[in-house]
């Protein structure tokens, strides 16, 4: 079937709002102090991730659930979604991406607002490094996303349709695949950086925080933000084209 | 298949009698000083939960396991439940959380009876907000139960059959699916409010608190029960009404 | 198909003893000192148990995975199983639930001998309660068998052939199905006395700590014994007559 | 379909890559202290792995995702591998191996090189037992090992094809049926060496950390290296051995 440029954006949107809000929604609930899962630790920020992929991608299910520029750019990278096609993808998500951080910081405004260090409340929206060097920052981001995108475009658990739709046989099997990849990246590979892995992932919520009026808030650290939109993008395209030359 | 008044109730009932069982369970567990998963942390309490309702909802297969008024009312706001037959939902979900509270209770019994501050234990069935601002606090419900209610009516995982059952495929797919989101949503949205996310598993314990002789203990809030009523019913309303909208 | 004795025997000794083999696997390396999960909490225990539950249903395919005489006898109560099948059932359970546990303490072997209290080890093997009543203990163990075998009875993801055989269509979905219950049981209605919810799983092991020449050991505690053997049989007979009249 | 030489080292070496790096990966998370897993805990451990299984084993799906020497062998002694294919698996899986190593070490970098005991890093490359003794820790791999190739030849989840070749259905459920399971084996059986269960996830990471130039770090700990080679070779063919008498 052929989707609009409309019905694109709105099924990306929805689900990649999904997606941040959950997503955004367990770091929050970790780091603020009157949050219930405060100090949660590391494997419950991967699961809320992971649950957030899950979410968002049966929720999106009629556009392929890209979800993340790295997706579909990868994709394109691979031929395997029409390039007149990406401006919808790319726009419903990073507008999605947006929404769900400001239903995130609406969800926990109470636990915005009562937080005892507010200029450190960032990271719940958007990625940083934990030792800052972004040429090395950047190799990480490149090598999680080049998991990603390698195991969306070859597992046999994604098939991928006509004009780049990744099918998941719509049954809960498929999404609950790329959630487990997603909470064994964030495992295994969110270490350094926090896995961003998605540009609309970082940037989206990053502006949220740069104009939404949080109580206290710091600065949304601007310098840093090229590593998770770059990263991601450059893993995903030398992911494509190695499954281009794979035999299939 | 036509499903009778009695019937509908019946499954409801036994359901959400092993939802709340277990739900409450969880918490008795980490919040009793004399049990073994005493201070076992967030995820522990979000698995619990989670598959609380795989429980229940594999149970309650035959009337469709709604096993909660919002997805009920959800249901019927998007036009896919039959009016007549809500009644019935409602009541034996009510029903059921009020009989699992009780059977909690009961497995717990020693470890309620020993335990060092028996005033503190209302928690173990029904939701408090950890900063008490009613209007607030009704945000945060409302968001997690609209995040709930939308993935049911637009996940492929989820096929809505005739007369408003969900049909999970009768496989343990549909089942995992939803426990994976309602596990993501305690994760990800459930620090302010504890995520009631359904008005049959806050009310129920709660007069199951009211009228048990648990020794010692507190008052059952009365003030705040409105919230995790209203809340999840709003959230559902406004799934249900977006849905209707959405292209399918 | 029609199974032998032997070939019963056989199937539910290779399950149960892989069952506990894991599952007494996972306390000793959470409660063993020089061991790698050493105090892992208690979500680690009952992922360990369940996904014991997993791997032994699964090896065990052939005989229906019971592993279990609660669900042996909840299928006979039920009116599922051939009575003249029970006594293979039970055999092989038995004796696959002793092998585990040596199997157990041999992998833990020099963990066992460097532990600095091995009077305390009981609890690697057998169950025992927080609070000594045995009543409520048993009602603990009644309410947590009951939920578990109601859900075979009942759930659409287990099928019950001929000959009492559930089917779980030979596929993961099943199998993961009653791990997620059982891991659900455990994290809920676990707290009191540590679940037995098997009388196999309970005393196989106990008989193997009594027997085995483990370092310093202390007792057995048969005047416990009785309750993980009697409460899961009562919480299963429960079950079983109650879904005999359950509308189907 | 018959698989040539090279697209079995192929496939092979690509899943053992991704394999590696994310179970290394999640070691180093935990293990080095400016990472955001830092200290996570066994069960984040545990997942990470099984998570990492479940990346690299849908990824090479083509070749029958053995990713490990254990797995090859224990098919071949169940008479289910052809032995010419023995090699192009073994070749793959050592050189998978040694390359996910080195990119978790890029991944990992700057945790590396500002880790505060740097000498004490060969655990993120190579298994160690917690108390040594080569003969009991030979018994440990043994029995974990044997569990798993045991699971891999009678699971009713993995059918084995022509030439040796595990199908999982090429669905999401096979996959996670194996990762259930290396999940399992480490939450209850990895706590007295660390479940190598794998010779190439020991040997290939060993390799690299001795020849990688990693900041300050400590001997490559040779003397045991045989242990995690040798005990899962003999738990396979015991597995494999007791395949072919098992009733079918």
């Amino acid at each position: 079937m052929e989707l609009t440029f409309g019905e694109i954006l709105l099924w990306e949107l929805l689900g990649t709002a999904a997606l941040t809000l959950l997503g955004c929604g367990v770091v929050a609930n970790t780091v603020l102090r009157k949050s219930l899962g405060f100090q949660g630790g590391w494997l419950l920020v991967t699961f809320g991730w992971g649950l957030a992929v899950f979410t968002g991608a049966s929720i999106a299910a009629p556009s392929g659930a890209h979800l993340n520029p790295a997706v579909t750019i990868g994709l394109l990278a691979a031929g395997k979604t029409d390039l007149a096609d990406v401006p919808a993808y790319l726009t419903g998500q990073l507008a999605g991406a947006f929404i769900g951080a400001v239903l995130c910081w609406l969800t926990y405004k109470l636990q915005f607002d009562t937080h005892d260090e507010p200029e450190n409340t960032l990271g719940i929206f958007a990625t940083a490094p934990t030792v800052r060097r972004p040429a090395w920052n950047l190799v990480s981001e490149v090598i999680g996303t080049f998991v990603l995108v390698l195991w969306v475009l070859t597992s046999p658990t994604v098939k991928l349709g006509e004009g780049g739709l990744p099918q998941f046989g719509n049954s809960a099997l498929g999404y609950a695949a790329v959630a487990f990849v997603v909470i064994g990246i964030g495992n295994s590979l969110g270490g350094p950086t926090g896995y961003a892995i998605n540009p609309a992932r970082d940037l989206g919520p990053r502006i949220a925080y740069a104009v939404l009026p949080i109580r206290g808030k710091g600065g949304a650290d601007w310098g840093y933000s090229w590593v998770p939109v770059a990263g991601p993008l450059v893993g995903a395209v030398a992911a494509g084209l190695l499954a281009q030359v794979l035999p299939s």
